[in-house]
């Protein structure tokens, strides 16, 4: 199935609201998913929201929810998000720290009680495009192992880091694991091994098989380095703003019975609270070029930076269309059949 | 030749003193190279105290250097270093960021003129032994190729982050590059080859020649990821603060023949802007706790958290002194010849 951009938006609102979310929810819900989508995170796109429609009905993820600021100073916030929907209460998170990051300099946005909130990188994006560096993290659900360790202890906990820059902003969004578990359950499904390093089996020792892969652990990025760096985010985005840590995050990957516990952690900063905002996006657009025209490695053709193949997807996908897998289309059908809601009509 | 811990502070204060350097910053230097000594950071300790007398000659690092906040706002605070001691400007820099983290809950302070600052890990402890979170980024001369690139367009570019705990912080401190470029010329002295992985040679193929990797590249850790962090905190450490980025980072390895270009970002984040201080140190312990009583890979003994090898360390050479390499000390003792100042008066 081919789906435009404005469809795929129209389908993910009419069904949320169906389910009680209110308009500027469904909204944001809809513009961060369909984000993914574009990007060839499909992963954290459509497929997603028949879990998110699931756990609305079940209300672990709550609509019209109360997103209340419980702590705040001129340039901070925490943010309690009532357990509404993920993007939604990032979307208010980014904003609000945007907001500080123009009057301080910098802001910086906790929040709990709130949901899977899709691609980090799009609300690091949000603050680029008003100008500023935006920095993203969040906790998911325990899949990486400590260094040594053998069991899941950590999130994959995404870091992205947008800087402002022209035509498109230098946008890095990565998990801590080498590679993402839904490439694991991808290898399985096609009954292919994995490449040595992702992942550990049950028995502690790195595996090419998915499937004990997925019984196991990933494996951190960079050895000791991304395992300390999954740590500090994990503290940054669970104790610091009233979340969960370690293996008491849940509800990031599937609902579960009760509410998710994880956490977010958001930093504007504004350039020109250090300099002029104007000369630095030119210094930085100077060196990007700088990058791109070095010498090649051999067999390379072209020098990316953080963000460029997802940006030029998104190019590809906003004129071709989104393609969406069958079983993900089959079963939102079987859903928007359920709830009354004519999927034709949104087209 | 080994010194006590008091003994080498002693000796890099009077050398400091004796070319012009005041007490502030020949005390704040002095601290910041033991603790690199003291932790097994032998490229960052008296090794380099060398390099910095001769700067301070030539007048390529200034003595009593003009440190000026030249942009601030309550949260936020750009540092002209006026080209002063390195450490004793970043040590400024990590005060403010702390004052304003204290009354704002973040504070971020940027700076520019200013040199080689030692172990980034320094000063985000310092943001801890305040309860506070420290991060910590600065840039050095370029010398990790863009991943599909083989020239050196990046700095190793330290990223700390130290989150308060006890009995000690979780301190986190990490080069951009698998391996530090002093590894590489240990193992060219030595006759050793590097493992694959650590550097190109200047043909952009992976080496395990020591000498074609420095004639070449170092690699960023954790592939295009390394690659991506490496090049945002390039920008935070440089165009955000004023200072320069890529091949224009001069005067980090060797004192140059003008000032140093390097630049240092800094946040520190109080977490009772979030919630309970005590509440979020007890979590952290008790995760550390967790972490380390989880289940071990096979031929593993010990999970460890990030510092923790190098605070025992640490505690080693407290009692058993610091083991300073014979090359060092003959140079050091012929610097104080010729400055006319005698070491021996210092032990």
């Amino acid at each position: 199935m081919i789906l435009t951009f404005e469809q795929e938006k129209a389908i993910i609102r009419a069904l949320l609201q169906r389910l009680g979310a209110n308009e500027e929810e469904a909204s944001a819900t809809a513009e961060v998913l369909t984000e993914g989508d574009l990007r060839g995170f499909g992963s954290h796109g459509l497929l997603r929201l028949p879990y998110i429609l699931r756990a609305l009905k079940r209300g672990t993820i709550i609509a019209n929810a109360k997103v209340k600021v419980v702590k705040e100073t001129p340039a901070t916030a925490l943010i309690d998000g009532g357990h509404g929907l993920g993007h939604y209460v990032a979307t208010r998170a980014m904003r609000l720290a945007i907001e500080k990051a123009k009057k301080q300099g910098i802001g910086a946005v906790g929040v709990h009680n709130t949901n899977h909130f899709g691609i980090a990188g799009c609300y690091a994006e949000m603050a680029t495009r008003e100008g500023l560096i935006g920095i993203v993290t969040t906790t998911t659900d325990a899949l990486v192992h400590p260094w040594g360790g053998m069991e899941p202890l950590l999130g994959t906990n995404a870091l992205a880091i947008g800087i402002p820059s022209k035509p498109q902003p230098i946008l890095l969004d990565m998990a801590m694991s080498v590679a993402a578990r839904g490439k694991l359950v991808e290898a399985m499904k096609e009954g292919k091994p994995i490449p040595e390093g992702w992942a550990i089996g049950p028995d502690g020792r790195p595996t090419t098989d998915p499937m004990r892969g997925l019984k196991g652990a990933l494996s951190p990025f960079g050895g000791a380095k991304g395992y300390g760096l999954a740590l500090v985010l994990e503290i940054l985005a669970g104790p610091l703003v009233g979340a969960a840590m370690g293996k008491e995050v849940v509800g990031t990957l599937e609902p579960v019975e009760g509410y998710s516990t994880k956490g977010d952690f958001m930093i504007a900063i504004d350039p020109a609270a250090f300099g002029s905002a104007d000369e630095f996006i030119a210094r930085v657009k100077k060196f990007v070029a700088q990058l791109k025209k070095s010498r090649k490695a051999p067999g390379i053709k072209e020098i990316l930076v953080p963000g460029e193949p997802e940006f030029r997807t998104r190019e590809t996908r906003l004129k071709e269309g989104i393609p969406i897998a069958e079983e993900v289309w089959i079963e939102l059908k079987q859903i928007a059949k359920e709830l009354g809601v004519d999927l034709k009509g949104l087209k």
